[in-house]
């Protein structure tokens, strides 16, 4: 079966709790890490789990996180195991208990095992893709990326086979008879807003930023 | 010695890396806990590593996590080595090439093992103040949690004995010989921001939102 058509539904990725809020599409998937650039990374080092956070980035059917070529985390990572957590937060809810206090989120986990990129033209154009995921054309408007700076860089990544999406999302939901009580409920939505840029203070006179760099959003 | 005064600093802990960003003490650790409460946390399930996302709250030199009491992930987590990480983004930094393009952030990982709070006037106190850890007070105006609340809901914890910081802020650094270069460099800041409140439509007539409610931040 081809990659794309593999079911990312499996006896892991399956939600046994509020199956409801689960789905197993590579649409919604997609969307998600498409939406949310920031990312935990989880793998097994000495026994024990390490979680990183770091930034991921889709290729078709694969996900990539770079570092550097330095890094221990990455280089425990390599060939293993690992978990890939995407998550958005989109609200706090506010219920009349603390029970059902809870979270309006998004989140997606992937399971796979690590590959880095060992060839220098594919880990370029990779990286080059990194940059256009969060600015599109930036890397375009760039100094290229060059052997010195490939060698300083680890690009990792994995094929898309195994996951799961989470979504909580709408309003309290509390016991029937607490609806009675005369306790405020309700929603604080949590958005990740960009500022307005702030230039660099070595930019050369006349540089000024390009239009729609700061269109970047989260979410 | 007292749990307290425990060198955070292991040889896990430790960053090989721009240790220049790291920090191993407990005041810039608590500032990060208190700062953010979305979390991830990682373990380890059949010889792999799972990351969830959730939501962390300090109590001294403890950090606390709750889930449903059905929860797997908590199931297998309980007893269990883990490591909670939590990250706060504060901006993209946009570089003169592609290998210095970065994130401004603030993290913290955290290891140890995950003990079950099995005690209920224990447990209720402590999701007394994951409440109010969000917003102050809260707690005393809700309905409070009964055994029957108590029973569906699993509190975990960690002493906190062996952690990192590691902050990455100010401005872009690039080549020295790319400030020759007429790119534009700069700074996307980013902020979790809170929006106004959204009543729930069940509230009863003339119940409002107590003040403070929405003065809820991240960061």
């Amino acid at each position: 079966m081809p990659e794309h058509d593999q079911p990312l539904r499996t006896e892991r990725t399956r939600l046994r709790r509020m199956s409801e809020r689960g789905s197993y599409d590579r649409d919604s998937l997609y969307a998600l890490l498409d939406a949310q650039p920031f990312c935990h990374l989880g793998f097994v080092r000495d026994g024990g789990p390490t979680v990183i956070p770091t930034i991921q980035w889709r290729e078709g059917d694969r996900v990539y996180w770079h570092g550097s070529s330095g890094s221990r985390a990455l280089a425990a990572a390599d060939g293993a195991r690992v978990c890939l957590t995407v998550t958005l937060v989109d609200g706090l809810v506010l219920a009349r208990s603390g029970l059902h206090h809870s979270v309006n989120f998004r989140s997606a986990m992937l399971f796979g095992e690590a590959e880095t990129v060992t060839d220098d033209d594919a880990a370029i154009q990779l990286l080059n893709a990194m940059v256009d995921s969060l600015i599109p054309g930036r890397s375009e408007l760039l100094r290229p990326i060059s052997t010195k700076d490939i060698r300083a860089t680890k690009v990792q990544g994995m094929a898309i086979t195994e996951a799961s999406v989470k979504v909580r999302d709408g309003g309290v939901a509390d016991e029937e008879a607490d609806y009675e009580l005369p306790i405020w409920a309700g929603i604080l939505p949590l958005t990740m807003t960009t500022g307005a840029a702030i230039d660099d203070p070595r930019n050369l006179p006349g540089v000024t930023m390009p239009p729609g760099t700061d269109d970047f959003r989260i979410g």
